[in-house]
């Protein structure tokens, strides 16, 4: 069992490093904030945006991707080895909104960072695993979430950020800036039999 | 001058391990070849699949990626400092046809390994970069790379594999198994002004 003990050192130890996030510029997103909110200042002082932390498999984060997709019965080894390894290969920011007054996590997106040959050696950025607790609605935290990563993006030096989405959320994202490009728009899928 | 020499054994170091692509069963792909031709036999003997390795800096791999989009002017050292970087972040399977008889890559296709906390902590798999040199037309090319990786994302245990495409393409995609799946199958992206 002690190999499987946390101390609180671990569990507060983030998947990127969360200073990164102060110096995202909400000005230069095309999304309308109303009231303006930002990562820095999310618009309740019980509201935090940050890095995933280890000690996040307490505060209900994957329960609330449960919301999204089908997550599993994921152990806290499981969950530890996953944040290890996604630590040490580098381009995973999964990044949180925190409420501090029930220590649960309320939203999540996580921006993944492509590395190229193509654009003279460049990366790319994915939109993924975008969720918020709808019991929040109203204060614009999806919105809020997605330009996060979104300028994350363009701060760590991508040419582009890409996202898959289903068709009722293409006026959303158009409001965060992105683009359906004419006749090359399509993602295609083929998906794999679970290992019996 | 002495930092920028490579000997022949670095030359000849892969990506990723290549005894993986002769596990490769091309009859569970949906694709038909005509005649029938697979990675470890790709129809002609000075052809080769494999993984990408450092000698291809002078075999005109980056060449060949510049029919598909601007590559710019990279260095010895880029490629170098950009293979090592994805080597150590693991994921990246870029793939390639080689034609041994002049020493030049014909083909090329990069499957990438998104790690995941959904699904059980599972992965997913996304097809990049996929460029043939069309002077060798006929030869079934195009889909020997793309039935190749999207075998090896399965191998690897991805849950599903993923791409986007060009109107143009979608039929030749859906020849190799991959869907457009109803009211889900948006591709945006955001382009970010590069740095001046």
């Amino acid at each position: 069992m002690g190999m499987e003990k946390y101390n609180e050192d671990d569990n507060s130890e983030y998947l990127y490093g969360p200073e990164i996030l102060q110096k995202l510029d909400f000005n230069k997103s095309p999304a309308k904030f109303n009231p303006p909110i930002s990562a820095t200042k999310p618009g309740e002082d019980w509201m935090v945006v940050r890095p995933l932390q280890r000690a996040d498999y307490n505060k209900g984060f994957l329960q609330l991707l449960s919301q999204l997709t089908s997550t599993g019965n994921i152990s806290r080894k499981q969950f530890d080895e996953r944040f290890t390894q996604m630590k040490s290969s580098g381009g995973y920011y999964v990044t949180v909104i925190e409420d501090k007054r029930i220590s649960k996590i309320i939203g999540a997106a996580t921006l993944t960072i492509e590395q190229k040959f193509i654009h003279n050696c460049s990366v790319r950025g994915r939109l993924e695993d975008v969720v918020v607790n709808d019991t929040y609605r109203g204060k614009q935290l999806g919105k809020l979430i997605v330009v996060t990563v979104s300028l994350l993006a363009e701060e760590l030096g991508c040419y582009k950020m890409s996202l898959d989405c289903k068709d009722k959320l293409i006026k959303f994202y158009e409001s965060l800036g992105y683009k359906l490009e004419p006749g090359n728009s399509n993602a295609m899928n083929m998906r794999f039999e679970e290992p019996s």
